[in-house]
């Protein structure tokens, strides 16, 4: 299928070097439509890649996925605005402020998430929340760890759009267990995950390692 | 060992319950001597359980437990005073703001934590925060779920005193898999994660869960 990413960096390549690997046609957007870094992705993964701005990627892709910095997150599904109309944004951004130090702290998340501000900004686009619980290798490639035995969440206001994401996730990158918590605002609960999830990074010494749900 | 637990809620209860069966000598702090609750929890756990004001319990503990709600721990915690002098006080409290409606909020645990404020509060005392991700009954009995196999995470200032809880948690409660993730900033991370822990509750019907790092 035709898939638009938003985002030039590590995820976005991540994301657009397997959807290509599987035989998927992207179109990475950036704010200019000859990004360096995104003429460079292409330039490696081929004749199933090309690349525009972030409205040319969202008006090629029959899904979209945003893979932008939590700070450029908005501005670049705001830019993509009405091409996101009716389609499925999968959501991967998170709300990490870096200008305190490190670990990064969050600028959203507690009483507000950016997946409820991505929806409320395009009231017309289907926004479902899902892999900003895990580094990018394991988003692509979940049974790299544990045979792939590990959870992802999602979440969303559009049933049937989760449920399409749930399948793609499944059949295109192989993931086997996937919990849904519910409508957009269950974001506050994911992207809060974060200050834990970068302070496991730092105990493991790697950020290919996900949680599974034992009960 | 005489062990204080400051709270008299479910989980006080709970930990109470669990120490006295293994024949450990519990008193339960509250604001008031002879809180009603506290009282009830007395008559129930029978011989080795007593009864007094947060500052009789911490007196009284050579190990601490603080299982108050998040908006009065630091008041119990000062109101214990000199008496956690050099002591070990397992932190388990959490920054949930209910003020809002619910699911709670946090008041707490992105640029702060309760864990740094009570350690802060209290520079003599030797805070471990721990316990703080799971229900009350998975607290004292980890092998109620998947064989005991997921992961408690640990942190705070004191090597020493984290080895101490570590091998307790361990010996008295059971628990396996034990992640230090090093000093009591750390606590921004295992209370930002509440936001998700509810939320996981809410979809999986049950408070009886737990994480698995899986790597």
């Amino acid at each position: 299928m035709k898939i638009g990413i938003l985002g030039t960096g590590m995820v976005g390549s991540a994301l657009g070097n397997k959807l290509v690997s599987l035989g998927h046609e992207v179109k990475m957007g950036s704010r200019t439509a000859n990004n360096e870094k995104a003429v460079a992705w292409v330039k490696g993964a081929g004749a199933k890649a090309s690349q525009g701005t972030f409205a040319d990627a969202a008006g090629f892709g029959e899904l979209i996925l945003n893979a932008t910095s939590g700070h450029g997150s908005l501005e670049a599904l705001k830019a993509a605005g009405a091409n996101l109309k009716g389609k499925i944004v999968i959501d991967i951004s998170n709300p990490l402020d870096f200008s305190k130090g490190m670990p990064p702290t969050l600028f959203a998340g507690n009483t507000d998430s950016l997946g409820e501000l991505a929806q409320a900004a395009l009231p017309e686009a289907k926004i479902v929340k899902t892999l900003n619980t895990v580094t990018a290798s394991i988003m692509v490639e979940p049974g790299k760890i544990g045979g792939g035995d590990h959870t992802l969440f999602v979440c969303g206001n559009d049933a049937a759009a989760k449920a399409t994401v749930g399948e793609f996730l499944k059949t295109q990158f192989g993931w086997k267990n996937i919990l849904d918590l519910g409508d957009i605002t269950q974001s506050r609960g994911t992207e809060s995950f974060l200050p834990l999830w970068l302070r496991m990074w730092g105990a493991l010494k790697t950020p290919e390692f996900n949680i599974k749900i034992v009960r």
